[in-house]
């Protein structure tokens, strides 16, 4: 056992349970059984004894005679969860994912993915919904394998840069292996852990700025569940950032536009409300945007925080910050472990039910921020599914934030290259083809062209406001003539509310299958 | 002045203020107002100046040319809502509504119908998010009018059968005109009224029981805004129930054995969890048949309490009752008003901000259930618009409780009569035509013919199961096929997550359109 575990374990009835080996867990585990992890957004999650059963699903052939149901807060890091796919060992999974070969496996139907609110999932998996069928209803999670960096006397676990679904699936396992990590530093003191009871004897949450705390630093469990202790040293797998790219950056140019307006109206205070933004490089670009703001004392309570985070408050600009995940690039967690102490004060992390708690996030008035797949004219958006069917990552929280939020913002280029037209595919169209978030949800659009704020307004002003603020300027005329059209026709009918056309809508979805492009001669 | 309003105005200074001929306050009024008014589901309404305005209206051929933005927290009394629709008196409409004439002024694109959450309205009335075009930014309501049953001394508002958005809109009104309603008993105790803050100060709802209470029993308001105080003796004009036929009793019956089984299966308590229902037939029938059920002290925590949930007190289950409004027939009022001194301890009516809030739907894990238009085999809900365009209610507070509730639950008949066809449209499609709740956010759906129970299902599941357990028989191939075949296509492009075929997904709508059925011969 190296000395460096020995520092970090310091619950002598749990030093005993040290496995050196990881392949001799692996025969523990049998197909079907239900299996948790720690992990969100691609750190946090256990690294080796995964990758140990996947080393003996590969070398003893055991590929689709080895399948889990997997329950992870969100995504793991690629190593695990796209080799698992690749090795079809995955059957069920919820409730979010990312990876070429495990979209693959959802998308040619041998993994059955539950795209899940993230708020939701952990209490669902409290409430038993998903392992209705099991026979150990108490403990229906057979194992649950959770990365640590430190575990202390009393036997509580000190969690790594995510909390996620971690409290839950830990509550509801059968069988606890812990991957204490001696490669990143302990996170001893940042995390705020809060298991909140079921209905009815549910609580309010008492956090009423984004700094407050409810819970314990610690991760109390049944000590008896544990069957193993494992070293690692690999660190969490997160690669770089996408660059930010001229299109984005006019977008968050419009964006903070947009908040500048709203502070000088009044209907935002000067230092804004707390920040939600998602992930990739957009969010990326409107985060780094506020840097050059004229804003100061910022706050967030999101579900991730990117580099983009750490740059503003390097930047001066941000007190503090309540998530779930700290998912930093390499060199992201270097700045962040050299400024432990620093940043052990500004930012806690919280439970993905709390992070993501409807309740916190009305309550607080979040400034929600998304990028979607594409949004409609009336303002519906589609978040997950390519031509209705392909699905890419899930909804992750973006529906807690965006139906819950005071302001919900959705931001995304305006049009995306296809095969053949460097503009063949618009992100805004007649009629999305999947719908996460409803018309009902969202305030304003933004593109690299303008935004459209709106709020207060009835379906047909909202279409033309969308089309002439966000539209890019080659699919204006098309989508204008939709709406035209369409008003025209359905007027006659006195069923104008939303005017559409049902078997036109999804026209231009066929002529990108079969010509390359969404651009269309005529209706 | 009559000596029934003088006794119901106990506040010396408003009583100063009464107007014996509403006529007298036309003059007050003038294009393009912003106006707001008491009501929620036909009760609590001003019935007196509306009237007063509207036959201003006719006598004097004003249609078109004196129109309002109206805010009411839902629906009114037809005889103002639709008479006021019918004179072409309204501009835009929040946030839902009820009658044929504004349905058609709505559709035919006369009317701006914004159709938004009920919680979220009155916050985003208060956010200045319907305004923001208004000169006066702290009281953009022009005029509020409301109905009262009772003025106490100090001049706070004891309202009538509904609370709703009340509250909100006599905060942001510049000039309140107060109806008393002298043929309705003083509801005086009833009430639980609190105006949450606007973010950042606003404070958790320390409400952890149906019972629990917050705030006052009378509303609190600025005297100096009282323009005037008008006596009314109209009661509300809610009509009767429509009738439980034997597929709403059927639907009843199959939602129950689902209850008993979660009961058995220990996901419940048998006491259930606080009762949420929609309004209609159907959501009559499923309350009306937990009288025959085996459960006991049940609570609810619903938007409107109707006719059924006094059948469920007077039948010794229910043990307490959460509303924003109380709307019986005739008949059930009288029971109402003659069991008072009861009633006034068993029911609570809050602020529709309360009412419906996430934050304490989700806490309390209330069952969430309502009726649809339609829904699809993936699990997507369509509960406003007919064809994807013509809007019929809007969809009230139906997101709020099922996208919050621990269990949400859809019951609607199987298939509907056409025009030509006993069974003409199926409530059962592959795409619905409009997406007002997403397949994350649905647990069980239920028809005549059995329930569907989709927790914890990849959409390829829930589609089989859901045509299995609900479809009418004979839609049930109809829908397989789509099902399969596309299932087999999308499978060959690895873009099968949620199968479909956008060029014919909605061939069964066109199939309606031209031959009055949607039962088609293929796809």
């Amino acid at each position: 056992m190296s000395s460096l575990l020995k520092e970090r374990v310091k619950c002598a009835s749990l030093l005993k349970k040290v496995v050196t080996h990881p392949r001799d867990l692996v025969s523990l585990f049998k197909h079907g059984d239900y299996i948790g992890m720690s992990g969100f957004t691609g750190v946090g999650y256990p690294k080796v004894v995964p990758q140990a059963l996947a080393d003996h699903v590969q070398e003893n052939k055991l590929e689709g005679k080895m399948k889990f149901n997997l329950f992870v807060g969100a995504s793991l890091g690629a190593e695990v969860e796209d080799r698992w796919a690749k090795l079809d060992m995955i059957d069920r999974r919820y409730p979010h994912q990312v990876g070429k070969n495990i979209q693959k496996g959802i998308n040619e139907g041998r993994i059955r993915f539950s795209d899940q609110h993230l708020s939701m999932f952990s209490q669902n998996l409290t409430y038993g919904f998903y392992t209705k069928e099991c026979a150990n209803q108490k403990s229906p999670i057979n194992y649950a394998i959770i990365e640590a960096t430190e575990i202390k006397e009393d036997g509580s676990i000190i969690l790594a840069a995510s909390v996620g679904a971690t409290p839950e699936i830990l509550h509801m396992a059968d069988k606890i292996i812990i991957e204490v990590n001696t490669a990143l530093p302990s996170f001893d003191g940042i995390h705020d852990i809060h298991l909140p009871l079921d209905p009815p004897h549910r609580k309010p949450l008492m956090i009423e700025n984004v700094q407050d705390r409810i819970g314990t630093t610690g991760l109390k469990i049944d000590l008896s569940k544990v069957v193993a202790i494992v070293e690692s040293t690999k660190p969490d797998n997160t690669g770089g950032n996408a660059p930010e790219d001229e299109s984005s950056k006019q977008i968050a140019k419009n964006l903070t536009e947009f908040l500048i307006s709203e502070v000088d109206a009044k209907r935002l205070p000067k230092e804004l409300l707390p920040l939600q933004s998602g992930i990739g490089n957009i969010a990326n670009a409107v985060i780094s945007g506020l840097v050059e703001s004229p804003f100061e004392n910022l706050t967030v309570f999101t579900e991730v925080l990117q580099d983009c985070f750490i740059n503003l408050f390097e930047a001066n600009k941000l007190n503090f910050a309540s998530a779930t995940s700290v998912r930093l690039s390499e060199e992201g967690f270097k700045k962040f472990y050299a400024d432990w102490d620093n940043y052990k004060n500004k930012i806690v992390l919280r439970p993905q039910t709390i992070s993501n708690a409807p309740e916190l996030i009305r309550r607080l008035g979040v400034i929600a921020m998304n990028t979607p797949v594409e949004f409609d004219i009336y303002g519906h958006v589609n978040s997950t599914c390519v031509n209705g069917s392909r699905m890419i990552n899930g909804l992750g929280g973006s529906g807690d934030f965006l139906r819950n939020g005071k302001l919900s913002i959705m931001h995304t280029p305006a049009a995306r290259p296809s095969k053949n037209d460097p503009i063949g595919i618009t992100c805004i169209v007649p009629m999305v083809s999947h719908v996460d978030h409803t018309e009902h949800d969202l305030d304003v659009f933004v593109t690299e062209f303008g935004y459209a704020d709106v709020r207060g307004l009835c379906p047909r002003d909202r279409a033309k406001l969308i089309i002439e603020k966000c539209a890019h300027p080659e699919y204006k005329p098309i989508l204008l003539d939709y709406f035209e059209t369409n008003l025209k026709k359905c007027l006659k009918t006195s069923s104008a509310h939303q005017p559409h056309d049902l078997s036109t809508v999804f026209k231009m979805y066929q002529n990108l299958q079969e010509k390359g492009t969404m651009r269309i001669e005529h209706w």
